[in-house]
């Protein structure tokens, strides 16, 4: 942990004073993005220090060879990874033909990093001494446009202090990078060619395999203290790169800059052989904007999204900057414009885990979406799903399943399994439910049934046969089971009747069937169209609900809980409290074999059933199981604190609810885990929001209506958070005295506070007391 | 399967015909060894088609770096695998300039290979014409010396049939070899020196890493129609290899040959700065016995085995060829000289599996090598694991266990572990018990209890610590239960209370228990030294006591059969009869998930608990058991059949049990599994052994003396076979009339037969009537 190391500010991530061992994680913590590219806070000069560089474009990937230690059938053999792309940033710098390199010049004073959330940029301002003994102040600010979502903007700016100097800006594209997680050291691009036009240049590179085009380009402009000058650049290219040079005799005091305009354009969005011809469109409409004009767009564009998806805390700087980070980089990596994307679980900050997607979209991030944007936006992430759907039925063939079953993979980029362990692979197979519960999520908070009947019914019907032929009937429990499986609980592996998994099953059957008749009833016309892609006949039908009406759920009399899975209590059950702290974080310090027998669970399983369908459960229910299971928690996954904080305030544990929420909330900028140079923990930071409006707004929709019950931890003087329900906006302000609800807009909303059922009138204030 | 290729023959393997899709997988079948080193059986002269290149020297082993795809505490960061040693046998043959190469000459005629199981050679002949219509006639013989176990001698002899030729015989010394299996590429060998003196060469390499000093070497001498020819050689060296030429004119129908002795000195058996010298030493031992001496030494070597080792059927040809090819190649393996040595799954005949030693050693190799060599060979088998017992404290300690607790690794060469599956390396802890019954096995068979007092105490004192720090307490239970296993069936992965595990852990503890009271009474100054080594208290030992006293097992009162795990009659229950055959080998049909959750078993799991501790068990018992597992048994292990034989046998379905013996004895030669390009099939060649004398023979040792219940197959005439019992040495011939029973020696031996106890004079035939 490193709790003071970024400074506390409501609105910027700050960092002062220059640490060659912190450029990894500062990388990380200040990366940038727009939803379609995003970036590391790589230097724009060169760097000789470690460094993690990278630059990924959204929907662009490279399936690399599968590595394994022992293979077993039903691996991919190869997945999907982010992947590097070309670089575009880079701005080498000359000072009097030294190049300027923050790791061997002589000193280094005032270093500071800005990430301003508020308007979306990242700047840099330092005075380097060089080994030549010229002083030089830089300042450097660098954003990726949210309007043209192609483009990213650099300005950059050198002032020799002690001495008149020569300064050279060498501008670059480079596709000569490689992925740090590559298995087999494998080439993921061919270039195609190099070119260059006046100031602009391009490289025109395909991925190898999937043969993504893209064309990466830059335009630059020099000036000298404001005033633009005209330099004809020296050119150098290689097979692979492309570097432009201005160089100028700069006066002492004087500022050298250069504006850079840069990115990509993709064949997914264009023709592929228009990719230059789309470059030098983007370029020219982002030249007459102007670097400025750019800056005002993005800023403009921030502030419409954060009047929607702010929450702001009183009282506690670092609660309020810690919940804007994960509300910051969730919108920097996904804003809902394209359904071919999801949300990475490193989003543009970094390579590991190969794939996009994983079931945290459907059980984490589609909250946060659906009630922060446009309803349309969490539709484009269930209709990613749907456009997957026949590589989910191939994957389910794979492991031997039939007529239409669906699993959906554990991780993804296009459909395809991304992963290889086959205690997660194949068996953790919940995630399938996820998908299921998302549409009833959506379905319950914005009332588009249209979903359903259009496309979301197949993939209910998918995913339920999946659970019918992956039940068995045992004779001896006279109960259909399901055995070997992972429950989201991955500290148990190859278990049988996960109680969670069960539960899930269950469900996702009923909710099918459920559809099946309210479609057939309601849309004919869809339900024609759909059986007969789909050959579901009535007998399929029973079969499915007999394993559902008669799935087994392992419960203990004595501690009147459901069991996590069979056999739970012939653990050794010494509570985590009790556990040496020298033994921890356990998935460091012990061998797997003893991580899984022993009863220590890394982040809600049960609890997570609870989370999902807590309204088929009494509150004592709850308590019960909440006091059971918690305290073998361990919480090592950075999805976990958020469970349980929201059920901890459900419970009234404020002092409780809110340990979680800390934990959840400064993950990375804390550094809890020790792996922020890695990148960060991006869907985990929906989880930070739910904390809030879920645990401590208490939020939830109930019989077809938005209830709140709100609390407020005893350390904050008050907070507030905003959400768009069925298109009306509605802003709730909790503070240790009363909550004051705030309804936007022309209609009037009925909603229920602690039980009680209120109307609130549009541009009105009501006010609850607590 | 491939029932027809070799022909069957009594004494020889023999191939007819050349097919370059079976070069491989004949490499392997053809392999020859002398327990010191082996090779596959690769052509001297140049081969430019398909060919896995292999030799191999006992001992000499490399830390691959681990691959893996998701890494898991507490895995192995190198380990130990199977190293290719520099190529000592190469004889590049060029015929008027033209190199000879079966791959691409234009014809091929009366190719036969042949390996003389009966005298210990290889040989190959044939007839090829050449792309510039020279046809030669080609005669070879090679053979690893039993006497000289350093080196190897090879006769190759060559005939121009149409035409006079210009003969060039070029045999070299070639240490720029790999593995084929290496993980990332790595080179294994660090050359230090090449050298040579006359017409001898000497290449010194040292092993990367492991240090393994090594000199390879050979001598070669040429000759016209059997004249030795004075021919001075053209020598061509690199920085890895060096090459001699001998090239003659030779006319039609005389023959050039060329005797070359080579092999390799080791620092494991000499210093390492006198290798050359060693190698100097032996070569100069070889010349003077001369080619055919040694020969005519290596017959009478493999006399000496076969006397003791051979199992002769009558009325069986194949039978007879497949138990010869199981003992013969188990012998190339493993003599017992050195108890650094042990017995490898593949032996010397390919790289696949890193490691030397499996729990195959204990379970299945032991009581062939006790009863077909002198005791002492067993007793170094044994010794191997107490000289690595510190290694297994070690390996345990890494897993969390303390205080002299002892795992011993699945797969190892020098002690450390050589697997990373966390289901087997951490799980399939069962190896441990099999290391533990190996030393009450050789007590029971030799009655030699001095190993016990002086070293095996230790192991087994190191093996029952494991087992009660391993098992836990389950209060709902009220049982001391085992979780997260893998029994002997690897087809269940991480479950609870494996039946033969914890029967082995607690027979473990009682044997340890009885053995520290025994040597307390009876060896008092090595308890004492053993017990101030160990710190063993009596309280601890009542706590090993408590733990086996209340250990947990899992039994169906339905089926009053003891069950495989918790939870195995939850499993849908078709028994293999009733898969479809389309569906198998399952282990290449199906995804590892529904393997899991399949009821199907690899290779005997309870039944192995039965075949170890039959006395326990009435036939009763043992019938009801087989009856409710072995139809849910696949024998997708080699190490499957030979068991159920045994047990077949005993319940008397002869049919049965001959059905799995043919199975097993023939399991290479007929390539059953279509892998035999790999390598054989080693430690399963013991389990052929154990089918006959202990299944069809019916051979125990009961009550401290022999014990005999002698059957035959329908399909044979008869069957022999020998045994060393305690230094008396027994030979058994049974046929379909009557069962002759001969006692070498001096000495009377009482034995049991058909439950009658019978006095055996020596230099005498008992006949029993069957």
């Amino acid at each position: 942990m490193n709790q003071n190391y970024i400074k506390p500010d409501q609105w910027s991530i700050i960092e002062e004073g220059f640490d060659a061992s912190r450029v990894k994680s500062s990388e990380s913590l200040f990366s940038i993005g727009n939803g379609a590219m995003g970036q590391r806070a790589n230097f724009e000069e060169q760097y000789s220090g470690s460094t993690f560089q990278g630059s990924y474009i959204a929907g662009v990937y490279y399936p690399d060879k599968t590595r394994v230690g022992w293979w077993k059938n039903g691996y991919p053999e190869y997945f999907a990874k982010v992947l590097n792309a070309p670089n575009w940033i880079g701005i080498n710098v000359k000072v009097n033909n030294e190049i300027l390199d923050l790791f061997t010049c002589k000193g280094i004073e005032g270093f500071r990093r800005e990430l301003n959330m508020k308007e979306g940029w990242l700047s840099r301002s330092f005075k380097a001494t060089l080994q030549n003994d010229v002083q030089v102040a830089v300042k450097t600010k660098r954003f990726l446009s949210l309007d043209l979502d192609e483009v990213g903007a650099i300005r950059y700016e050198i002032t020799p202090l002690n001495t008149d100097a020569t300064i050279t800006f060498s501008p670059y594209l480079d596709a000569g990078i490689t992925n740090e997680d590559t298995n087999w050291d494998d080439k993921f691009w061919d270039v195609l060619s190099v070119n260059h036009d006046n100031n602009q240049a391009f490289i025109d590179a395909k991925t190898m395999k999937t043969a993504f085009h893209t064309c990466t380009f830059m335009e630059s402009q020099v000036f000298i203290n404001n005033s633009l000058v005209d330099i004809t650049p020296e050119i150098e290219s290689t097979s692979n790169s492309i570097i432009f040079s201005y160089f100028h005799n700069i006066k002492q005091g004087e500022t050298f800059s250069i504006e850079k305009i840069g990115g990509y354009t993709v064949d997914c969005n264009h023709d592929k052989s228009e990719l230059t011809v789309a470059a030098k469109k983007v370029l020219k409409q982002a030249k007459t904007i102007g670097f400025s004009g750019l800056l005002e767009n993005q800023k403009k564009a921030w502030t419409n999204i954060w009047d929607m998806a702010d929450i702001t805390i009183e009282g506690d700087v670092k609660a309020q900057q810690g919940i804007r980070f994960n509300i910051f980089q969730l919108n920097q990596t996904y804003l809902g414009k394209d359904s071919r994307l999801n949300i990475g679980p490193k989003g543009f900050t970094g390579e590991k885990y190969g794939g996009s997607t994983y079931w945290d979209t459907e059980a984490y991030c589609i909250p946060f979406y659906m009630a922060t944007k446009n309803q349309s936006v969490a539709r484009s992430l269930l209709e990613y799903r749907y456009n997957h759907l026949e590589r989910a039925i191939e994957n389910a063939e794979k492991l031997g399943f039939t007529s239409g079953a669906a699993l959906y993979p554990m991780v993804t980029m296009n459909g395809e399994e991304c992963h290889n362990e086959w205690e997660i692979t194949f068996e953790e197979i919940h995630r399938n439910g996820a998908i299921s519960f998302a549409i009833y999520n959506y379905y319950r908070y914005t009332n588009d049934y249209s979903y359903i009947p259009e496309k979301g019914l197949e993939v209910l019907i998918g995913i339920a046969r999946f659970w019918h032929q992956r039940a068995s009937f045992s004779k001896s429990k006279n109960k259909f089971v399901i055995l070997g499986v992972t429950g989201p609980n991955e500290y148990e592996n190859n278990v049988n009747n996960n109680w969670y998994t069960n539960y899930l099953a269950q469900w996702c059957i009923q909710y099918a069937i459920e559809n099946i008749k309210k479609v057939e009833a309601e849309y004919s016309s869809d339900y024609i169209r759909i059986m007969n892609k789909v050959k579901l006949s009535i007998s399929e039908i029973d079969a499915w609900k007999n394993v559902a009406d008669n799935m087994y759920f392992p419960y203990s009399k004595t501690h009147q809980v459901y069991l996590q899975q069979d056999g739970f209590l012939d653990k050794d059950l010494i509570t985590v409290a009790n556990l040496d702290t020298s033994q921890r974080p356990i998935n460091q310090k012990w061998s797997w074999d003893r991580i899984l027998r022993s009863p220590y669970i890394k982040q809600a399983d049960v609890l997570q059933g609870f989370y999902f369908f807590e309204e088929q459960f009494t509150q004592q229910e709850l308590e019960r199981h909440f006091d059971f299971y918690e305290p073998f928690t361990v919480h090592e996954s950075s999805l976990s604190p958020c469970v349980h904080s929201i059920q901890a305030a459900k419970l009234d544990r404020m002092e409780q609810a809110y340990t979680f929420y800390l934990r959840t909330s400064r993950l990375d900028l804390d550094d809890y885990n020790k792996e922020v140079h890695e990148g960060l923990h991006i869907t985990s930071m929906a989880g930070t929001w739910m904390s809030i409006v879920e645990g401590f707004g208490g939020m939830r929709v109930k019989d077809n209506k938005l209830s709140f019950t709100p609390k407020i931890p005893k350390q904050w003087k008050g907070y507030s958070f905003k959400i768009n329900f069925r298109n009306l906006i509605l802003k709730v302000h909790v503070t240790q005295q009363d909550t004051t609800f705030e309804l936007e807009g022309h209609d009037t909303l009925q909603i229920e506070i602690n039980d009680t059922v209120r109307i609130l009138k549009p541009n009105n204030y009501e006010n609850v007391s607590r």
